[in-house]
C-alpha cells in the first residue's frame, strides 16, 4: 500500500485524437485532480445529437478520491461539459474570474448555480489538495484570463499548458507569463502535457493587434452601416471593436443571446470598455445616419439559427441590412461550417453588402488563438520536461507535436501519444503506458444523456438515407386468412401518390408472400416478419436500389 | 415571326450559383444548342440523394429544336448528367477525342452506348447548326482536351469558356490557344460566358509542371513503397506521376476502379504514355523491393469506399501501408469533404506512414485547375466581349468576376450575374433580362430520377434527427372499445429495452387518449389519429425534448 500511496498516472478522458471534450485526469495515491470539462459538436455522422461530453464512469467509480475540478479557460470545448458532469458528480471547480462568470451562465441554465461551489483563482494562487499542489502561470488565447496549470507531486511536477498562444503585444495587456514559465521550467517539469491544434502550421501566430489594426481600417473606411461578427467570447477583439466603433464616431448594437450574455459579464468583471452612452438598441438604429451604427452579432459560424444567419436572409425583425453596407466576418469556418458560411456570404453579397472575410494577413480579419510551432517549439523549450503527451489534437496534430518536441530535445522514447482513456503511470522516475480506463463519447439528445447508443444511431442513419416501409396486416386468428390489409406507409421512402404502380407491385408481393406462409407454416409471425423484410427488401432494391426500413406490423385478431 | 426568326437568349439549366451540374442553352431563332450537361454531388441537406442533376424541362417542351450538345471536357460537372439526359432526350454529342472517351464509359454502364450519336471534334472543327456555327479553342485545365466555344449567330458571336487556367508551360504541350482566342476577341464578341471558380483568388494559378517537380522530389527520396492519390481524370498528373516512378525506378501499380478506367481510355487515346512492363498487379508488389513500387490510386476527396480509405484502415484486400513507407494525396479537399481527408491522414500517420499532403508552394503536390483573378482578367480581354455573364461559381464568386470584368473596362451595366433559368435576350445589339424557363435540381436516388421530392426529403430529416414511433390499436367496430395494443415500435428515438418507464407513460397515454376520444367521438379515425399526434408530440417533447415521428395506426375489426 505504501508504495501506491505516491503511484502517480495521467489520462484523458476526452481530447484526444479529437478536437473537443477536454477532460484530463492526474491520479497521485487517493487524490484525482480534474481538469477542463468540455463538450463537442457532433459531425454529421452523429445524427439528431445535440452535445458530446465525456464518458466520466472512472470518476463515478472513485467519487471519493475526486478532489477538484480545474479550469483552464471559458470556451466550450473546456467548460460545456460541466452541468451535464456536476449533476452525476458535485465536486468544488476552480477557475479564474472571466472563466467562472461564464461558468455562471450555463449553471443558472441548468438551474446549479446555488449548488456549486466555485472556488475564484489567478496566476498566484496556490492550492493543496493532499499531497499535490497545485500552481498556475497565465497564458494568452482567443479569450481572456487564460491559465496553464502545475501540479506538483510527490513524483515532480506534471504541467498542463491549457490552449496557448505567445502574443507578446496582447490586448489589454494579458501577457504570457514568461518569466513563470521559465521558474516552472528551471525546478524541473517531469511531465508537459501541451496543446497541439496548429502544430501543423510552420511559423509564429499573428498578434491579436493585427486585426484590430484592420478592423478599424474597415470601420473608418465603411460609408455607412457596418456589421461584424466574431465569437462573442473573444473578449480582446470585442474591445477592438468597440474601439473601432469609438474612433469611427459609431453607435453599437449588440446582437444574439449570446453576444449579449458575454459582453455583460465580461464588462461587469472588468474586461471590456464599453462606454455606457455608445450601447444602442437595434430598435433604435433609425435614430442615427448609417455611418454612426456598428452592428456586433453572433453567427460567425454560419449557424442557421443566429444572428448573422437571419441579417443575411433578411429575417432579423428590427435590423436591415442595406446596399452599401459593410459586413465583415471576423473569423474563419471551423472544418464542416464552411458551406454553411459560403452560404451566408453569397447572400450578403445578394443584398448589396460589401462582405469582408478571410484571414490573409494583409487585410485579415482573424488571427487563430493559438501558438504556431515555433510557440508550440518555445513551451517546450521553457518546460525542458523530461516526458511529454502531447494533447488537445486529432492524431496528425499529436504527431506533428511529437515531431517538434523531438527537435528541441525531448528524447523519442518519453513522448507518449495517448488515446482517450489511456493511463500514462510514473514511478521513480520511469513512465510507461499501464493500461486503459473507461472513456468515450456520452451523446446528448435533449434531455436524454447517454441513452442514445448505437442501434439508435444506425436506425437514423438507414433512415435518413431511405426513409421507412410500414406494412400492416391483419390475420384471422381462426380463419388462418388475411382479413384486412395491406396497408403500406411510406415516410422518406417514395411520395406513395406519384409510385402507384409501384405500391400496387408491393401489395401483391405482400400478399402473396403472407398467403404462401399461412399455407405451409400457418400464422408463425416472427418467420413471417422476417420473410417479408427479405423478399420485400429484396424486390424494393430490385426495383429501385434504395433499401428503407421495412417495419412489418402483423395483427391477429 | 420574321422577328422572332433571329431571336437569340441564353440561359443557364446548372452551374450558376451553385459549383456544378452544369448546362447552357443558347436559343437562336428555332435552333437550341445545349452546353455541358453535368451532375453534382448533394450535400447533407439531401439527405440519401446519389446525385443531381439539371432539371431539363424546357428542353423537353422544345425537343423539336434541339440540335446538339456540345461538351467542353470530361470532368462529371460537365459529362455527369449525360445518360439521365439521354433516357429522355436523345440528340447528337459533340466532344473533343478523350472527352468522348470518358463519355462512352458512362454510356457502357447505362447500356446506352449503341444508341447514341457521339460527333468527334477538335479545336479547328467548323460546324453548323441551321442558322448558328460553332468553332473552337483549346483551353487547359485539369484534364487534358478542354474546348472554349464559339457560337456564331446572325445577332452576333457568344463564347463559352468552358473551364481555363493559363498554363504557359503545360504538360504535354496543351497550349492554352492564346492565338484563336485573339482571333475571336478581335472579330467581335457579343456576349462572354466565363468560369468564375477561383474569382475570389488573387494572382496566377501555378503551372502543373510545378507538382510534377515536387512528384519527382518525394519519389526519389523515399526509402520504400509510395502511395499516391489524385483525381483519375486529371491525366497530366498521372503521366507527371508515371515520369517520377520511371526516374526512381519503381513499378507501378492502378489502383481503384475509375483510376483503372480513365488511364486505361487515356492511354488508347495517347493521352498517357505508360510504358507497358511498368506496370504490375497489386498481387505482385511482393516480388519487388519496396523502393521499386510506387501505387497510385483513388479516394484523394476522402470517399469512404475507394482505394486511399481502404488503405488507410488496412482495409485492402493485395496490399499494404508499412511504417516508413510514403504516402503523397495529390490533391486538395473540395468543400464538405475536409473531415473525411482529415480522419484518412490520420490513419496514414497512425500506420507510421510519412504523409504529405496540402497545396503550400515550397512543397505542395496540388495546383487548381482553374485560373485566378489575373487569368481570368486575361480571358476578359482576349475576349473583349460587350456583354458578360460570369458562371461557373456560387454567388460570390460570380459577383467578383464582376468586379473584374469592370475592371478591365466590361461596361457595369452590361454584365449580367443569372440565377438558373433566368433567360437574357439579345435583339439589335441590346441585351436585357427577359424572364425565366424551368430550371432547378432533378434529384437521383438509386434508380429514381426526380421521383424523391420535398416532402420525402422533409420526412427524411425528420427521421434523420429523431426517429419514428409508430402506435398499433385495434378497436373493436361493433363495440367501440380498444380490442388491442397499444402496440409502440421506436426506431431511431429511443432504445426501448432502456426506456421501460417512458413506454409504460406513452402506452398510458395513448390509451387514456384514445377512451376518451370514443366516449366522446366514437371512432373517427383522422380526428383520433391527429389527437394522438398532437397529444403524445406534445408529451414527448415535454419528456425528452425530441420531437420523433409519430405514426398512429388504428385498425377496426
Amino acid at each position: 500500500m505504501n508504495k501506491d500511496r505516491n503511484k502517480l498516472f495521467v489520462a484523458a478522458l476526452g481530447g484526444v485524437n479529437e478536437i473537443g471534450k477536454n477532460m484530463y485526469i492526474l491520479q497521485c495515491g487517493d487524490e484525482i485532480i480534474v481538469i477542463d470539462c468540455g463538450s463537442k459538436f457532433p459531425d454529421e455522422s452523429f445524427l439528431g445529437i445535440d452535445l458530446i461530453i465525456p464518458d466520466i464512469t472512472y470518476l463515478l467509480n472513485n467519487t471519493e478520491k475526486v478532489k477538484a475540478l480545474i479550469i483552464t479557460h471559458g470556451h466550450e470545448d473546456h467548460i460545456g461539459g460541466i452541468p451535464y458532469f456536476l449533476k452525476q458528480l458535485n465536486i468544488p471547480i476552480y477557475a479564474s474570474r472571466l472563466t467562472i462568470g461564464l461558468i455562471e451562465i450555463k449553471l443558472k441554465e441548468h438551474g446549479l448555480l446555488r449548488t456549486t461551489q466555485l472556488n475564484l483563482i489567478d496566476s498566484n494562487s496556490h492550492i493543496s489538495f493532499g499531497a499535490i499542489q497545485a500552481s498556475f502561470f497565465s497564458t494568452n488565447h482567443s479569450i481572456p484570463d487564460c491559465l496553464g496549470i502545475a501540479l506538483h507531486t510527490p513524483e515532480g511536477t506534471v504541467v498542463h499548458t491549457g490552449d496557448f498562444k505567445f502574443d507578446m503585444s496582447p490586448v489589454n495587456h494579458q501577457y504570457p507569463d514568461l518569466h513563470r514559465m521559465a521558474d516552472i521550467g528551471k525546478n524541473g517539469v517531469l511531465l508537459l502535457l501541451s496543446e497541439s491544434t496548429n502544430a501543423e502550421r510552420p511559423g509564429f501566430t499573428p498578434s491579436e493587434r493585427l486585426v484590430g489594426d484592420h478592423i478599424a481600417e474597415a470601420f473608418s473606411k465603411a460609408q455607412q452601416k457596418v456589421f461584424i461578427s466574431t465569437f462573442a467570447s473573444n473578449v480582446h477583439r470585442v474591445q477592438q471593436i468597440v474601439d473601432a466603433a469609438i474612433k469611427s464616431g459609431r453607435k453599437l448594437v449588440l446582437l444574439g443571446r449570446s453576444m449579449v450574455n458575454v459582453t455583460s459579464v465580461a464588462k461587469e468583471l472588468g474586461y471590456l470598455n464599453i462606454p455606457e452612452d455608445m450601447l444602442i438598441d437595434a430598435g433604435d438604429t433609425d435614430r442615427y445616419a448609417p455611418e454612426n451604427i456598428a452592428v456586433l452579432c453572433t453567427g460567425s459560424q454560419g449557424e442557421p439559427m443566429a444572428v448573422l444567419s437571419r441579417l443575411a436572409s433578411s429575417n432579423h425583425r428590427q435590423i436591415e441590412i442595406m446596399p452599401g453596407d459593410t459586413v465583415i466576418i471576423a473569423a474563419t469556418a471551423i472544418p464542416g461550417n464552411e458551406r454553411n458560411v459560403a452560404r451566408i456570404i453569397d447572400n450578403l453579397y445578394l443584398l448589396g453588402a460589401n462582405v469582408i472575410y478571410g484571414s490573409g494577413s494583409s487585410t485579415g480579419m482573424h488571427v487563430s488563438g493559438h501558438g504556431n510551432q515555433e510557440e508550440l517549439k518555445l513551451m517546450l523549450t521553457l518546460m525542458k520536461p523530461q516526458y511529454f503527451i502531447p494533447v488537445h489534437g486529432e492524431f496528425r496534430m499529436l504527431y506533428q507535436h511529437r515531431l517538434l518536441a523531438e527537435s528541441v530535445g525531448v528524447a523519442e522514447e518519453n513522448i507518449f501519444i495517448v488515446n482517450n482513456g489511456e493511463t500514462v503511470e510514473i514511478q521513480n522516475n520511469i513512465a510507461r503506458k499501464t493500461g486503459k480506463i473507461p472513456a468515450g463519447n456520452m451523446l446528448v439528445d435533449g434531455l436524454g444523456i447517454g441513452d442514445i447508443g448505437n442501434v439508435v444511431l444506425r436506425d437514423r442513419k438507414q433512415l435518413s438515407a431511405d426513409g421507412i416501409l410500414v406494412v400492416v396486416i391483419t390475420l384471422s386468428k381462426t380463419e388462418g386468412h388475411v382479413l384486412s390489409g395491406p396497408d403500406i406507409i411510406s415516410r422518406g421512402f417514395v411520395y406513395v401518390r406519384d409510385s402507384e404502380a409501384l405500391m400496387r407491385d408491393i401489395n401483391q408481393l405482400v400478399v402473396s408472400t403472407i398467403e404462401k406462409l399461412l399455407e405451409e407454416h400457418g400464422s408463425q409471425w416472427n418467420m413471417m416478419k422476417q420473410t417479408l423484410r427479405d423478399t420485400l427488401g429484396r424486390f424494393l432494391f430490385a426495383q429501385t436500389k434504395r433499401r428503407p426500413m421495412i417495419l412489418p406490423i402483423i395483427i391477429e385478431v
